[in-house]
């Protein structure tokens, strides 16, 4: 990693080196996993199904496959990570005997964005990484300390996420794999601040509107997504939860709505999609709100490995008037 | 190229020979600037503009200006291609004194979908084949004989459609670069027919709206996107050209809209884009309507390289049915 990439990070831990193996170990072996996984999908001609399901009923790519094990071999290497779980397999497992050096427990998303691979979109990978050997019964928002949005498009890029509880401090930004040659260990960064503005006076913004089928049966969400399109709000909408939030961050602006029905229900889990994403959105100065109970998601304890919830995600005000049609008080 | 690659192409061509170059030369230079693109994309760390203007005022990036050489490079060097043009210098060229062996005019898109390279999004690059030293005055259904449209998102992958007039055979197949190693010229066939179907009897269709600010001022085109929306159809939509109707070709359904009104003008420009995405989507057996006129687009003729329209591509039956309702027959 650059120089930049570390001076960074080293603006948001304390000082007194009880963070330093996020900046020389967690974080770095978590994106070389990122590298491996872009060339890993480079060289998948043939997406073909695995003719298996993961234990949530998904089917299964085989590139899914590859990504979890990429992703696995990195937290092996790291003797800063305590356990992991992830979507393909989403239980909390010791990592190996650790000696005591432990310090982190990762969860994540090894290839976010499934339907979207026959089609040669760009898809993602989250991974979120909690202090302590556990996710499960904690409030997000004091355990969850960065969140890592791989993005396998045209370039490899990766948005990193860091806010440290005790010095309150926070940052979020991009950076892009340096792929020429042989060895895939190099990032630089591309963009050293990613902010979502609150104000949308700098012109049109952008919606995303996910799980567009409820807005068949609830005519709130149906009414908001037609008043984006009366107010000449610009469309984006890839399907991957990353390429669509990491659209917002690179623009500045933006809102992605996913609310749920009884028929349509909640499809996004909140350990290894809302939470990680929600960190994100919030280190860019943008709010993360579940519109069924107005509660910010990172205030909500996560209970088990599967527990799934509606979002609206990305600027302030326009989270805010989104979640206020949505829970019927607009 | 591979065999199989070979053997498809094979299939279609006359067998008097008069076509071969278009197998053996033509059409692979063009794939060969694909792959070099692919590679300059991934590379392209700082994806900044480059402060200039084409001649249509939109904003040229960097990477527009180095696909736009990249394909230069490879039709200088075909000796098959007698003009070519593009929608960065778009006008009808000699390539160079050919001694009379030129068989063919290129029409092309370097790199489609500027506004979401920003956020690593898949973008393409479109390229059409015209027989003569002119596409324009020509009726594109009887002198457009091929098109390619190249996809740079995880993996490089490309389109290719062929229909040829005299024997009024036609294909349309997915090829992926083999990206290992060094040497970047190896095409696999990955998809051997890509078929549009006409029925939407197999389940929930795609649609993908593009230049939605004309609902805001088109109460038919608000009316359709709300019925789409009502009907359980799957929103996916890019705001890429190529991308958006690549992912219907691989899932062999749905519809693309870019209706126009008088406040929402006409972006895409008939030469690089309708013509070859027209031929393309009709190679897969599904149709290409303008729907002000309700004319297949490859009826009309182009009479200027700057000439642009609406469009609905897609599934016979689906594009029929928006065109009714865009032309206020229903």
């Amino acid at each position: 990693m650059s120089d930049s990439f570390r001076s960074i990070l080293q603006t948001v831990v304390p000082d007194d080196g009880t963070r330093d193996s996020l900046i020389s170990s967690v974080i770095p072996f978590l994106l070389g996993s990122v590298a491996e996984i872009a060339k890993a999908l480079r060289e998948s001609h043939h997406v073909a199904t695995m003719g298996t399901a993961n234990s949530f009923g998904d089917n299964q790519l085989n590139v899914d496959v590859e990504a979890e094990k990429l992703i696995r071999k990195a937290i092996s290497r790291c003797p800063f990570i305590l356990t992991a779980s992830s979507e393909e397999d989403p239980v909390e497992r010791a990592v190996r005997d650790k000696s005591g050096t432990g310090q982190y427990c990762v969860a994540f998303d090894p290839l976010d964005g499934s339907s979207i691979i026959p089609a040669n979109w760009t898809v993602g990978t989250i991974l979120s990484i909690w202090d302590g050997p556990s996710a499960l019964g904690q409030v997000p928002a004091q355990r969850q300390v960065a969140a890592i949005l791989g993005v396998y498009g045209p370039r490899t890029t990766a948005v990193v996420a860091v806010r440290i509880p005790e010095t309150g401090r926070r940052t979020c930004f991009e950076v892009a794999l340096d792929d020429k040659g042989w060895i895939m260990t190099k990032w630089r960064v591309t963009r050293p601040t990613l902010t979502l503005l609150s104000s949308n006076s700098t012109g049109a913004s952008y919606f995303s509107p996910a799980n567009l089928r409820a807005a068949a049966q609830d005519p709130r969400y149906m009414s908001l997504v037609t008043s984006y399109i009366a107010r000449q709000y610009t469309l984006r909408y890839a399907g991957g939860l990353v390429p669509d939030v990491v659209h917002m961050l690179v623009q500045g602006k933006g809102v992605y709505l996913s609310p749920v029905t009884a028929q349509s229900k909640a499809k996004l889990r909140r350990l290894y999609e809302l939470c990680p994403l929600a960190l994100v959105v919030e280190c860019a100065g943008g709010e993360a709100v579940d519109p069924s109970d107005g509660r910010r998601v990172l205030e909500t304890v996560v209970t088990s490995c599967d527990e799934r919830s509606g979002v609206v995600f990305g600027s302030g005000e326009e989270v805010r008037a989104a979640v206020g049609v949505l829970m019927g008080k607009e």
